[in-house]
């Protein structure tokens, strides 16, 4: 069967404290997270045969392999592109153990993305190149320059609010608040946001992830190690990673209003075997508010434009009908480039998420970064 | 199943010319070498849905995907870790068909390595760290002052000589100066490799590969797919990749002269169901000469520490009982980080070598870059 449905299970998730200073490298980080994970599944570090890590990881796997003691990993890959790396892994991971090219693979992201190099600062005297250097010159220099084009374009199109963005702002506050290992806990209001400076209209402040100092791990097993070890098994149904076209920068894009997530969207669920409206809760990549409504468009929970709409009703919250983000996500909990919110997934599938959905059964985690998505979906054992 | 076992095949193979100044981007000198793969198997762009890269490429997905026109692609992937790149990215490949992740993956690699970055040099003044800050204060900068410990290791423990190390480079030109894409085409005799100077003792010039500039690529499909294209497919019959323990530097290793490809060895030729003694062509990543020798003993071929005798008498040239690198390898063909070796294994099995192999049957292609490793067996149809 050419399908990595249920092929293969989340056995363990770990991470470090999420602080604004680690004082300590990535590596330790990444071993801290890595060994918490191990721990969490019962698995002895000699059984990893596998590491997937993200391209932008200072931490390679010859140094974990040598500080871990592992004897021989038969399985390594990287994936690109930031914000869909925290899906991307766990797409790989499931299909390395579809393939049989590892039976015990580790995930992970460490980062010192508050002491260390920061993601949302560019130097403007930096090198630029390809599709960049057309978008550079005009000042789009950082994530928060570019990214803010795709919201005003949505405002454009569809009379999407800053009030709306406010919405998603809120709701991770919320779900943070109740988060003991969330960074920024102090609840906000809707005034608040609207209060909230101008980075780069018509992003303000609390439309923007924070960054932050830590690092996550997940273990993914093949499905006939998965019982018998010392969590219940969390089930990787589907997943997909995907690109649409004319991903490279913004000038050369037909439309900013239509993410290509609706490529991954489709490729996620015909691998599960299930629809958007199977889903309990959703975990978004949410490096800036507008994202997670423009995901919602193109994973199928409202039509193309609602998606400030949709959030309106604080449907997103824990106790809506369709919970997002319930540890805070990049907003508030902290930022690790996603793969914080499928250790969420897993925690709302073992029943011990810090703002529990009740019942949950299924999450679907995705990615909508206006370049290269991915998405997986989890399953209650 | 799990296994990779024929479940994909490689259906076309491009390239660029190889030469010391190429006079071009990276980008476009990837996009011709796709393009001439995909023609090569008479596919077009937009079948394209997997793109697997080296982590060092500095040619992204993004820009592929608008350069070539895809469309959407649904699985993408990184190796690292230079030299095992070129057997790790089929195994990727392979490993993402057999997941169902994509039905049709192109691997590439470009790289102005000779006009562009050049490998084999190193500023004395750049920043290291991790395992290198113990090797760096040394002088050990380069490739060429790590990897020429190994060499040394070798004579010491074994008896190894450096006429040894020279009949491999002998042979690699003899089969170079039969290929009219080989960039080094004039024959040398083991006195001229005696008296080219040392670079880093032991390793003279002729012992180490060259650098140019180029692409190569490579495309892997469906095994439902690969009846009926341009091409007879070529099988990817079986893969992996490896690390052993310890591979973070010198300086932590228990032993300079094992290499911890014995690992892949052993697991490429399980995924495979084939042994050493199948084998009807070797393609060996050759970034120096005594790595031959090395692989030789790791992958079976001859007993550890008999690499050098068994080189000795010519057995390994395309008219002899175990052909290694017929192009002519990184040593005199081109330097493209190993792909340039897939590529001559699928030349070898469609019978299209310029140092064509009677009846060759199974390919080797493999690294033992004491560090981590990879290698998959290709099978004629």
């Amino acid at each position: 069967m050419r399908s990595i449905r249920d092929q293969a299970a989340i056995a363990g998730i770990g991470q470090t404290e999420y602080s604004r200073r680690s004082g300590r490298t990535v590596a330790a980080l990444a071993c801290q997270a890595i060994k918490s994970a191990l721990d969490d599944a019962g698995l002895p570090a000699g059984d990893v045969d596998g590491l997937v890590r993200f391209d932008a990881d200072l931490v390679g796997e010859a140094a974990l392999i040598g500080s871990l003691g592992l004897t021989n990993v038969r399985w390594m890959s990287h994936t690109g592109y930031g914000g869909s790396g925290g899906n991307a892994v766990i797409v790989h991971a499931a299909a390395a153990i579809a393939a049989g090219a590892a039976d015990v693979v580790v995930c992970y992201r460490a980062l010192n993305g508050r002491s260390g190099q920061r993601f949302g600062r560019r130097d403007a005297a930096a090198t630029v190149s390809g599709a960049e250097a057309f978008q550079a010159p005009w000042g789009m220099l950082a994530p928060v320059h570019q990214f803010g084009q795709f919201a005003r374009r949505h405002m454009i199109e569809f009379g999407t609010t800053s009030e709306q963005f406010g919405r998603v702002a809120v709701s991770a506050r919320r779900h943070a608040s109740m988060n003991p290992r969330a960074v920024m806990r102090q609840p906000i209001s809707l005034e608040d946001h609207q209060q909230s400076r101008l980075i780069a209209d018509p992003l303000r402040l609390l439309d923007c992830c924070i960054e932050t100092d830590g690092a996550c791990a997940v273990v993914v097993v093949a499905a006939e190690r998965a019982r018998g070890l010392r969590q219940r098994p969390v089930w990787i149904r589907g997943g997909s990673q995907g690109s649409g076209s004319r991903t490279d920068g913004i000038v050369f894009r037909d439309d900013l209003a239509t993410a290509e997530s609706v490529h991954t969207a489709r490729d996620v669920f015909r691998s599960a075997g299930l629809g958007p409206s199977d889903v309990d809760v959703v975990m978004i990549y949410d490096h800036f508010t507008p994202f997670v409504i423009f995901s919602l468009e193109a994973y199928g929970f409202c039509l193309r434009g609602e998606g400030g709409r949709f959030v309106e009703s604080q449907r997103i919250d824990f106790d809506g009908d369709l919970p997002v983000n319930t540890h805070g996500g990049n907003l508030s909990e902290a930022y690790l480039q996603g793969l914080s919110h499928v250790i969420e997934g897993v925690r709302q599938l073992r029943g011990t998420s810090s703002a529990q959905v009740a019942n949950a059964e299924i999450v679907l985690s995705c990615s909508s970064v206006a370049q290269l998505s991915a998405a997986v979906v989890l399953a209650r054992d």
